[in-house]
């Protein structure tokens, strides 16, 4: 059974403090152990090199699924406010962050284990429940991030399933996020870059 | 374009004070406006009832999906904890609540719009990020509160999809959530009660 994989965005900066943004799958320690967070950043990745270059990451808790679908649709450029602790950014649109460390970091060919500790952590607003839309998005980004490797026919069944629930359940941000995706899949097709 | 609607659980009690657990969409008005949370029972409901009687209901944010797969498979004893400033009970697992009061009652013959005001609120426990594994246990409750009304194959087909967020992003709470709905599809199809 696998830990438990949280979708979250990490905000890293290189050396010149250029700012980058990407989601990442992670996993938390248990509190009792420390809540120590782990990343598995691909290599290459700019969010690996930044980190192995400052030491230092950002753990973005966002529900704005727009930073989500944007980041696999070229629009990376998302508001950040400084850190406290560490050298780096969290992103204006996170209920929380957490501030982080490397502890401990185990390499590997395709994706180094880093254990991050936490330096410090804000909670700057409410999480006010699931949303379907926001799912769905999200679950729309992972396919719009996968369109190289997936059947076209797959993609539209699947699109045309999570189009039911924002449909039904969608704000205005998730809206946007989804028109996103949908015209990414359009322009795959015609052959552009998508993100 | 719809409101968002939120997926939370709404505890209720009714006048001997036995509590009703159930999973239901809500819409929050804007915090500008003072943040009224919008229910709609469905008539006839128990919920509906306890609010009638009297007057209070609390709203639980809850990421514990094994909540909404419980209630929709017989599964509606949780745990709960004394309301601080209302008569009832908010969910022990709830990350936070809002202890809520009748503003404004809008008659319907299906559904009732009870706009409802904050009495109290309160924070238990942090939200750490999107899963997709809970947000599949949420789509495959919907999928089994309808088992009547939807065909088998697209019940199959949905479930089948919706297990892959399960295996790849689970932890034993998705897990234990994901078994009760799959059996209860089993036991809706050898005639037995689901809920």
């Amino acid at each position: 059974m696998n830990d438990v994989i949280y979708e979250t965005v990490v905000t890293t900066v290189n050396r010149d403090g250029k700012v980058h943004v990407a989601p990442m799958g992670v996993r938390y320690r248990p509190a009792a152990q420390g809540g120590d967070v782990i990343l598995m950043p691909f290599k290459p990745s700019t969010t690996l090199d930044n980190i192995d270059a400052t030491g230092h990451a950002v753990l973005n808790i966002v529900v704005d699924t727009r930073v989500f679908a944007g980041c696999v649709t070229g629009r990376r450029d998302w508001p950040t406010v400084a850190a406290e602790r560490v050298a780096g950014v969290r992103l204006a649109a996170a209920l929380s962050h957490i501030e982080l460390a490397v502890a401990e970091r185990t390499d590997d060919a395709q994706r180094p284990v880093l254990r991050m500790r936490r330096v410090h952590e804000a909670v700057h607003a409410p999480y006010v429940g699931f949303n379907r839309a926001q799912a769905a998005v999200i679950e729309g980004a992972v396919l719009v991030s996968r369109l190289g490797m997936l059947p076209a026919d797959k993609v539209d069944r699947e699109m045309a399933y999570l189009q039911i629930a924002i449909d039904k359940t969608a704000g205005p941000e998730e809206h946007e996020a989804w028109g996103w995706l949908a015209d990414a899949v359009k322009r795959f097709r015609a052959g552009e870059a998508v993100r």
